[in-house]
C-alpha cells in the first residue's frame, strides 16, 4: 500500500516546497540563488534537501559550473516537464475550490462545537 | 505559505488513505463496513479519522440510519465528485511514470554510493 505509485507521487507533491520548485523551474532553468530568492520562506537546508529529492526522482537536473564561486543551475528534466500539466491542473482546481473547502470546514466545526 | 490553497489540497491527497477512499466512493455510495473491507490495510481508527477529515473538507457526506445496529453510509458530495477527475489524472500519470521514477532513483543512489 505504501508502495502504491499514486500515493508515492501524491506524497511527493504534497511536500511543502516540491510543487513550488517545479513551478519555478517550469519557467526555465534557474540558478540556485534564484530559487532561494523565489522560495524565501524555505531554509537553505530545506531547499537543498528538496532539490536533491527532486533530482533523485528524476524531475530535476543539476548543472555545476566549476567557476569561483561555483555556479549551480537547475532545470526540469523531460519527466519533470511532463509532470507540470498535472501540477497546473491540481493548482487550478485548488484555487477554484478552496473557498468551498473552507466553508465546509467552518460549517463542520460549528456543528461539532454546538453538538450536545 | 502553509496556507497556500494548492499545498493544502495536495497535502490532503498525499495522505495515505484519502485518494483511495475518494476513488472507492467514486463508484457510488458505500456502507462503512464496505469501506473497511476495501481498505483492509487501514486500522479502524485510521479509517474513521480519514472519513471525518473528508467530511470536514466537504468531499464526503455521511448518512446515519438509526437502525439496530446503526447503519452508516458515505457518499461523495458534488465537490468530491468534481475532485475525482483530478485524482484520476494524477493516478494515471503516476502509474505511467513510476518505473521511470524508480529507475532515476536507482541511478541516483548508485552514483551517490560510488562517489569518492
Amino acid at each position: 500500500m505504501a508502495r502504491c505509485p499514486t500515493h508515492r507521487v501524491l506524497d511527493r507533491l504534497g511536500d511543502k516546497w516540491v510543487s513550488l520548485l517545479l513551478k519555478e523551474l517550469g519557467e526555465g532553468p534557474k540558478r540556485h540563488s534564484d530559487l532561494a530568492h523565489a522560495l524565501a520562506g524555505a531554509s537553505q537546508k530545506m531547499l537543498t534537501q528538496t532539490l536533491r529529492g527532486l533530482e533523485r526522482d528524476g524531475f530535476v537536473s543539476r548543472f555545476v559550473t566549476p567557476s569561483v564561486p561555483v555556479r549551480v543551475d537547475y532545470a526540469l528534466t523531460p519527466l519533470g516537464e511532463r509532470l507540470l500539466p498535472v501540477i497546473h491542473a491540481m493548482t487550478l482546481w485548488a484555487e477554484r475550490h478552496i473557498e468551498e473547502i473552507d466553508a465546509a470546514q467552518q460549517a463542520y466545526d460549528l456543528l461539532e462545537n454546538s453538538a450536545p
